[in-house]
C-alpha cells in the first residue's frame, strides 16, 4: 500500500473552516487506499504571534522557555486536526515531535534533527490509523522540548517521509506550485509540472520564496520526492525530484526552467586593496566572525598590484558590513569602501544550460539589448546571476522571461 | 487610460504581510498605467468573529447595531491598505460605503443597494489617485449605516464597476479561478480560462462555491467583466463574460464547461396525491411560506387519478418540509410523506448543449454503465442535474468529467 | 523561610503588560524573603476560546485529544511568566502538569488529582528559584495528557501548597476578595478580612462565584490557608482559614457573615403524592439518574395521607426534572407536576449562628415585613435559605444585609 | 431626575461576559431611577493591537487614516453594549464621536475637542433612553473622523458630562479606587473615599496611573465630579470633589492624602556653568526644541561665579537630553555633563500641607533617619518631591506613609 506524508502550512489551516477542509482531502486520501502521516504547522500566523508576545514580555526569553512557548502551536493544531478525522470516520492521533521520535541537538529555537526514532508512527500507520504530527518540534538530548525553528515542518515532513520510506512528501501550502518566474512580475509566469532538487535550490537561493531551503536539501540527499502544491484549489502541484540521468537524452528537458530575482541585497566594495594571497580570506573571515551572509563574490584582476573586491550582503546588514570593512581598510592598504543599496539580482536557472554553452551569452546579450547594464556576474554549473540597477531588475526577468520562451502564451488582460 | 477594480477578499489581506502583497500588488498595476479603484473586505475571518461576539453579547441583536458593528471590520482594512499604499508611493484614500455614495434600502444585514453616487471615486481617480472602498456597506435612505450581508463586497465591487464604466473587475480570492469540477473530486479538474455568465450562475446554483451569486447576476444584469483570480499565487484566473454570439460559429466553444455537485439536498417524497389542478400550486405556496428553499421538482405522470410529486431541499429545512407536507396529507388525499437525506445531485453546465441535442443520452447512458442509478432529473438550457445516491456521487462526477474529456491530461500522483 | 504558592487566574495575566505586572509582584516576594511557587492559568478567556474552536472543528472531540488542545494554553502562560521573571533578575522554571508530578485519573477533560509528586517543585524551591505551574493539568495513569477541568488551577495551586506545606495560597483575580453580598444588589456591600472554609463553601454553594468550591474543599480537608485576593489592586483581600475554635469565645465573631442569593433555579412541585415509605427515595432517584442537580427539597406535612413534594434544580434542568416527574406521576399516585421558573433562593451565611438560636426568626420576620413571602425554607448549621419571588430578591438581600448591619457605612452616590 | 455618565475602560469591556456585567450595571442604576450616558472604550487592548497591525502594515501612517483605524475599535464596544442593553429591555442607541456631537480640531491622532453638541445624547436622555457613545473620537472641522488619544474616553465621558449638566460622572476601570500609595510598594495603601482635583492631578503627574490627566484637569476646570471605581468589584471607589473651602475648617482634613513615586526618570547635570542671567532659559529653551520632557530643575547657589544645574526627564529621552547639553558646553562655559539614571522620586501629596508648615521637615527628618540621602527637592503649594538613590525609593516611599499614618491597620501576610 501506498504511504504519502502530506504537511500542511499555517495558512492552510488558519480557521476552523479550513481545518475542515484539510481533514476532508486527508479523509479522501485514505479512502482511495493511501496510507497517510500528516505533519500539521502551527495555524495561521501563531507562530509570529507567539514569538511576539514573548518579546513584548521579556526582553531575555531563554531558549527553554522559548521552545516551550512556540511548541504550544502545533500541539493545538494537531489536536484539532485530529478531532475533525475523527468526524469523518478516521481514526487519528496526535503526536507531539517527541512522542513522534524527533531527537534533536540542544541548540534551543533553532535545534537540529540528530535522529528520527518513528517506531509509534509507523505503528500508527500499520494499525490503519493516521497519525498527526506537530511540526518543527522535538526533544533534546537533554529531554527539553525543542523548536526546528521557522519552516521547520517541511524538515520534519521530510524527515518523517524518509524515516518510514513514503512514497512521497507533498507539502501543501497557499499556492499552486513552482513558478517560472514570479507572477506578480511576469504576468504569464508558468506553473512548472516538475522541477529538480537542485534547479529548486537555486531559485530558493536566489528569491523564489517556498518551501525551506533546509527540507529540500534534506530531501535531496535522502532521494525524498516532493509535490509542492496548493491547500486551497487542491490541484496538481509541481513535482521535486532527482534530475533526470544526462546519459538519457530526454528530448523534452528546457534548458532554462526559470527566471528568479531577489531586490533584499547590497552591495559593498572594498577598493584599491593589495593583491597579495590571504587578503579576501581575511576579509571573509572578519565578515563571517560579524554574522554577515555574503552571497556573492567578485574580485576584479589585478592593476599594477591592487584590485577590487565587491559582493553582496543582506540590506539590513550592510552598515555591519561596512564597518567591518572600514576596519579593514588600513591593514589591507585598501582606498576605500563604498556600499550601493540600490541594486538587485535576476538569475536564470536550469539543469539544461549544463549541456547547452550559449546560454550565459543569450543573457548577456538580452540585458544588453534591452540596455540593462550588468554590474557583477556569477554563475554555478546551473544558473547564471547577474546584479543590476533595481529599478530595472524586473524589466530584466520579463526579458529574460521571454527569451528563454518561458511563458504559456497570452496572459489575460490585467 | 484603463479603469480596473479590484476586489480582495478575507483571506487575501487577513495579516499584515498578506495586506502589503496586496498593495504591492495594486501599485504594479497602478504604475503599469492603469487607473485602479480597490474593494476590500474585512481581514480573515473578521465579519464572522464580529456576529458571533454579537451572539456572545445578545440575543436581541437590533439590525441597526448589528450593521454599525460589523461593517467596522472594512473600516479597519481599508485604512490599513490605503496605509500601505502610502508606503509604496501610491496616492490612495479609504472610502466607507457611505462616503463612496453606495445608498440601499433600509434593510439592516442584508441591505439592497437603490443607487451608487460615485462622484467622489471618479473624482479621486480622476486625480490619480487610488480609492480604497470598504466592501459590503453603505448608508441607508434613513441615513444609518448597512450591511450588504455576506459576500456583499463581490456586489459593491461589480456595482461601483458598473457606476464608473470600468474595463473589468477583478475578484481576488484564495483560489486560482473556476475548475471543471470539484479538484478534491476530480484529481484531473483543470482550471477555465474563460466561462460565460449563465454558465458560472448554473456552476455557482449546483456546488461551485465562488463568487457570490447575487454579485455575478448583478455582472450579468449590467455587463461588467469579471475576472476571478487568486491573490496567492497572482497566475491569471477565469474569465467571465458574456455568452459568444450563437450565430458567430465557435469552433472551440466546448459542449459541457463543468461538472458539479452537490450533497446539501434531501429529496421528499409526497405519494399517492389526487392528480387535479392546483395540487402543486398549493403545496409549494405552503412550503414557501414556511421559508423553505425548494430546488428541484418532479412529478410523475398520474396512474389512476393520483401521482407522486418528489422535491428538493436543503438538509437542514427537510424536518420543517416534512411537517409542512404532513399537514396536507388529508387536504391533498395523499398517502404518505418520505424523506431521504443519503441523495445528492450531480450536475454538467454547458451552454453548448444548446446546440448538441445529445448531451442529456450522454449522461445517461454514462451513469448508467457505471451503474449508477439517476432518481429525479432536472434541466435548463444550459444545465442537465441528476439525483443519484450520495455515496455515488464522486464517481458520477468523476465518470461523467471523462465522458466530456474535461481533464487536462494525467493527474499527479496524489 | 515561608513558603508562598501564588496562583493567578485568566484575567490576571491576559495581556503581556499584566504579565509582567504578575511577575514584578512574584519578584518583589520573592526580594522579601519569601519563597514562591507560582501556579498560572491560561491567558485571558484562552481556554474558552480552544474549547470553542474545538467545537467548531469537531463534533465528536475525543477527551486525549481536547485534554492536548486545552493545555496549550497554560504552557504558553507558564513560559511567557518564567521568561519575564527572568527579565527581573529571578531564576524561574516552567513546569507542566506533568513534570510538576500532578498524577490523575483517565478521566479525560474532567480528571481527578490522585497524587502529587512535588519532588521537582521541591527542588528548584530549595535551589532559590520560582517554580512556574502549568495549572489544571496532569499526567495520567495511562501517560496522556490531562485537564483538570474548568476552575482546576486553584485546585492546582491548593494541591501544590499542601505538597509543600506551604504557609498560605494566594489566588490572585481580578476581584478585591469576598464581600458580604453582591456589591451590584448591595451598595454598601463589605469586603470580609477573613471567613472560614465552611462559610465560603456555603456561600460559593449559594451564589457567590469565586474561587472554585472543589479547589475550597480541597483547601478545608487539608487545612491550607487560602488568601483570595486582587491582581489589579494588590491590595490584601479575604483570608480564607479554619473557623475559630468554638470554646474560645471570639468576642468580634458575626453572627452573619454574608447574604447571597441565586437566580438560577426552577421550583419542581409534585403534588398529592401518596404519602408512603419510600416515595422520596424513589423520585430522587429517579432524578439523579437523569443527571438532574436537585438542590433544595421540602416535602409539606401528610394531609389525609397526600403531600406535595418542591425541590429547586437549574433553571437549564427544568424541562428534563419536569418530564422525569411526569413519569412518574401514576405510580406515585401524585396529582401533577408543576414548575415555577421566576423564583430566586436567598441565603444568610455565618458559623455564629449556631449559638444564636434567633437567627432564622429574624430572616423571617425581617422579610415578612417587607412583604417578601417565603415559598421554601431549608437550612444547614451555618446557613438559611429562603426561596422568593424572582422580582424581590434583590429587595430581600438589601433588607437582610441591612437587618444584620452587614455594611459599612453609608455608600456613595451611585 | 439625576444624570450619571459612566464611562467603561478597555479592561471593563474585554469580552462578551464583562461586556454583559457592563449592561446589567448600567440597567441597574437606569432601574434606580438615574438617567445615564454610557461612553464606552474599545475592548480590551483592542487600541493597542490596531495600532500596532498599522506599523506592521506601514511605515508612513498617514492620520487621517489612522484615525479611521483607530475609532473602529470604539465602533464595535458601542454596538455590542448597546445590543447587551436592549437584551435587558433597556432603550439604548449607539453613537459615534461625530453623532454625539464632539467637534475636534484637525490634529490627527491626538485631537482636541472644540465643542460639544449634545442635542442628540440630550434628546435620547430625554426620551428615556441610553445613549452609548464612543469614546475618545470626535469629527474634524474638515468633516474627517478625529481620535483623541489614548486616554481620550475620560476626556469624551467628562466633556459629555459636563456638556449634559450631569451630576457625577463615573469612570469605571479595574482598580477600585486611588490609593494612599502603590498597593504594590506598601503593603497597607489605604483606598481613599475622596480626594480633591489638585491632589489627584500632583498623584497622576507623580507616578499615579490613573485616570488620565487631561480628563481630570477638564473636570477640575469645569467643575465635573468624578468617581474612580471598579467595573469589577462593583464596590465604592474614590470621588474626586473641588477641595473644601479652606474658610471652612474641616476636622477630618489630612495634612497628607498619599506618597507617590516614579522611577521612569533620570537626572542630568550640567556642572560649572556660568552664573550669569539667561543661562536657564537658554539651556532649557534647546532642550524644549528637543520635545525633552524636563520635569524637576534645581540650581545650586554659585560658586565663585559657577553654580551647577540639574533636572529630570524621562529616562528613554536621556540620552537626547545629555546630547543637547554637550553641544551648549563651550557656550555656556559648564565643564561637564553626567546623567544618572539610578534615581527615583518620592513625593507626598496632600492640601493640609498649605497650613502645616512642619511637613517638609517631617519628610526630610524621616528620610534621615532611615539614611536615605535627597539628592534634590521640589515643591508646590500641595506636594513635596524628593529624589533618591533608585534602589532606596520603595523604603521611602513606606517610611514616608507609616510616618503620616496613611496605613489602615495591619497588613496580612503577603
Amino acid at each position: 500500500m501506498a504511504l504519502v506524508v502530506q504537511k500542511f502550512g499555517g495558512t492552510s489551516v488558519a480557521d476552523p473552516e479550513r481545518m475542515r477542509a484539510v481533514a476532508d482531502h486527508v479523509a479522501r486520501t485514505k479512502r482511495r487506499g493511501t496510507d497517510v502521516v500528516v505533519v500539521i504547522s502551527a495555524m495561521g500566523k501563531e507562530t509570529d504571534d507567539l514569538i511576539r508576545i514573548a518579546h513584548d514580555v521579556s526582553s531575555t526569553r531563554p531558549g527553554r522557555e522559548m521552545d516551550m512557548l512556540v511548541t504550544a502551536g502545533e500541539r493545538k493544531a494537531m489536536a484539532l486536526l485530529s478531532m475533525a478525522l475523527h468526524d469523518l470516520g478516521v481514526e487519528a492521533d496526535s503526536f507531539t515531535g517527541s512522542q513522534a521520535g524527533f531527537i534533536t541537538d540542544t541548540t534551543h529555537t533553532n535545534a537540529k534533527i540528530v535522529d528520527v526514532r518513528a517506531d509509534r508512527i509507523r505503528a500508527a500507520v500499520d494499525a490503519g490509523r493516521v497519525p498527526v504530527v506537530g511540526g518543527a518540534q522535538g526533544v533534546s538530548t537533554d529531554h527539553d522540548v525543542t523548536f526546528l525553528g521557522r519552516g521547520g515542518s517541511d524538515t520534519t515532513a521530510v524527515a518523517i517521509a524518509h524515516a518510514l520510506g513514503a512514497d512521497i512528501c507533498e507539502l501543501y501550502t497557499d499556492v499552486s506550485g513552482v513558478f517560472t518566474s514570479d507572477p506578480r512580475v511576469v504576468l504569464n509566469a508558468r506553473k512548472m509540472e516538475r522541477i529538480s532538487f537542485d534547479e529548486l535550490l537555486e531559485m530558493t537561493a536566489t528569491g523564489c520564496p517556498k518551501p525551506a531551503m533546509r527540507s529540500v536539501e534534506y530531501a535531496r540527499n535522502h532521494g525524498v520526492r516532493l509535490h509542492v502544491r496548493s491547500a486551497f484549489t487542491w490541484e496538481p502541484g509541481t513535482l521535486v525530484i532527482p534530475a533526470p540521468d544526462s546519459e538519457e537524452p530526454d528530448m523534452e528537458q528546457a534548458i532554462i526552467s526559470a527566471v528568479t530575482h531577489d531586490t533584499d541585497e547590497s552591495k559593498i566594495t572594498l577598493a584599491g586593496v593589495a593583491d597579495r594571497p590571504g587578503i579576501a580570506a581575511h576579509l571573509f573571515r572578519a565578515l563571517a566572525d560579524q554574522d554577515i551572509n555574503v552571497d556573492m563574490i567578485v574580485q576584479n584582476t589585478s592593476l599594477e598590484g591592487h584590485t577590487d573586491i565587491s559582493f553582496t550582503a543582506p540590506k539590513d546588514e550592510t552598515d555591519k558590513a561596512v564597518v567591518t570593512c572600514e576596519s579593514l581598510v588600513e591593514e589591507l592598504n585598501a582606498t576605500g569602501v563604498t556600499a550601493d543599496r540600490d541594486i538587485a539580482r535576476v538569475s536564470v536557472v536550469g539543469a539544461g544550460m549544463k549541456s547547452h554553452p550559449g546560454v550565459a551569452a543569450t543573457v548577456f546579450e538580452t540585458l544588453a539589448a534591452n540596455s540593462i547594464n550588468i554590474e557583477m556576474i556569477s554563475t554555478s554549473a546551473i544558473r547564471i546571476s547577474c546584479v543590476v540597477r533595481e529599478d530595472q531588475v524586473e524589466q530584466a526577468v520579463q526579458v529574460l522571461h521571454d527569451a528563454f520562451k518561458l511563458g504559456a502564451g497570452p496572459a489575460l488582460v490585467d
